[in-house]
């Protein structure tokens, strides 16, 4: 098994490189785990920085791993230097995990958009696919469009909640609540079990101002303690369920065709603007434009016409 | 006034033509009539069939015009046919308002999309601003991406809504709370008085889980009922205090700063887009390269390389 996860870590190692000729060798090894790919569950997992997600990773991840599971953690961090992700980097807080026979974490890449880390860690999940992985978790800090990106390659999507004083659902990122398929509110434990059970039928009550899903599952909310181990099963339980539903309904398997089809589109959409804004006489009339547009001496529309001219 | 308003409709008509040699006319019209825009209050007018909205903007552009402003009532509906608009079609509806002296009432431009007729809506609202109308109501029949589009070419986004049985919140279109400026529950007489105002705390409630906006402005819910005339000045109000706090603290003109950016953007992004994609050899290749990323032969990535590349 360690062998195994040596040949997976310099694999992706290899997607993860900028080199042309790796990318090329990259490309070539990826296309060929592909029938090897997508038999598992992709999980994401998001959460603001201090709620706890390396401590909930690293116990749910144990016990995913103890029952047989073969569970890979991934990171999207858009953040992420070129030295490497700054999001799962401190793999202390996973002790039990990085051990784990079971189990294998891969920091995030960097790159230089969120595109290019997207990019990467949808490669490297068909890598790790293939390797016999069942278990995905990915995780994000949720900085920008980070969670979307992270929404938009799995099949589960978990935020991550603390129960706090008063109004739980302040400050909750736009967008988010609507991706969820479950909220579950980590360290209910101790003073903070009241305060938990209470956030809990406040964002039941708000999940339920939502229409319903497509996937025809119902978003829940649980509690868990990351730290007492408490509540983890429960989890685990709930995306088995999930996982039966959208099975049985179809939804999963056209959320994964779905999922290809953005991709596709999104990557072709990202390098046709990109060719065309990174074009140096463009990017200097651009300017101009938006300078004349603001003066009001053209409109948006004219303004867009005489730089399309110039491509 | 009446002359006013007939050249108005022409140059409009002259907008709305798809005829080449029209196109380049209108563009240059436009031009001229920028330096005499931008002099007005832009709203948003949202709503399901059935709640309300011509009658609301029968009673309230009419109490507008009344006070002395020139109202001009325009639409976006990307389901209207080349036959004319689909909704403020039926002006019978705003019998008092289409004779008015201040007032002038245009139908959705057609288009074979909601680009082109946002392009056309953003174009005659130029238009109407040089011609001195001051006070600018944009209605949208909410299909689609049509509410996002009218609200990115207004400053005041307005949801119309019922008071129903139940559950006022279910049904609500994804994204359109966070959109509105306010919520208007329209028919709030009679016996539906009650209910109204039971929907009112309802709605004020959910608005407050929603994060503070940009504008500075917290978002209101108030009752109307347009048969009744009751409720319309304090909207006007309410507008006219929003149009006082997004001035103080600049907003206003930050907005429509970026609503211009986003224009110009826009309209060269959905043009590379057009470009590509109706490229008859791509137009058959993506289909062949869906099917080989949908039968796991080809991921995502390598199909969108491999297209831009006969690009």
């Amino acid at each position: 098994m360690e062998r195994d996860q040596a040949a997976v870590s310099r694999a992706i190692t290899l997607i993860e490189s900028n080199q042309h000729q790796h990318q090329e060798k990259a490309g070539l090894l990826v296309e060929k785990c592909l029938p090897f790919a997508n038999k598992s569950i992709r999980i994401g997992i998001t959460g603001v920085p201090g709620v706890g997600k390396s401590t909930f990773i690293e116990s749910f991840g144990t016990h995913l791993a103890d029952a047989g599971k073969r569970v890979a953690v991934l990171a999207v961090d858009p953040t992420s230097t070129v030295s490497g992700g700054s999001i799962l980097g401190d793999k202390t807080r996973m002790e039990t995990l990085v051990n784990h026979k079971n189990a294998f974490i891969r920091p995030s890449p960097s790159g230089d958009s969120l595109g290019g880390v997207a990019k990467k860690t949808r490669e490297t999940i068909i890598l790790c696919e293939a390797a016999g992985f069942d278990t995905l978790l990915i995780e994000t800090v949720g900085v920008g469009q980070s969670e979307t990106t992270v929404h938009s390659m799995t099949d589960f999507f978990l935020l991550l909640k603390l129960a706090g004083a008063g109004d739980e659902l302040q400050g909750i990122k736009r967008g988010i609540m609507e991706m969820a398929d479950a909220i579950v509110i980590n360290k209910a434990d101790g003073e903070n079990k009241k305060p938990a059970e209470k956030a809990r039928s406040e964002f039941r009550r708000a999940l339920h101002l939502y229409p319903p899903k497509e996937s025809g599952w119902s978003p829940n909310v649980l509690l868990c303690s990351a730290l007492d181990h408490t509540g983890i099963e429960d989890i685990w339980k709930m995306i088995t369920e999930f996982e039966t539903t959208v099975k049985e309904n179809k939804h999963f398997y056209h959320k994964r065709r779905q999922q290809n089809r953005f991709w596709l589109l999104q990557t072709i959409n990202e390098h046709l603007k990109s060719r065309f804004y990174n074009n140096p006489e463009i990017k200097k009339e651009l300017q101009n434009q938006m300078d004349a547009v603001e003066k009001n001496e053209t409109t948006p529309f004219a303004a867009a016409n005489y730089l399309l001219s110039m491509d």
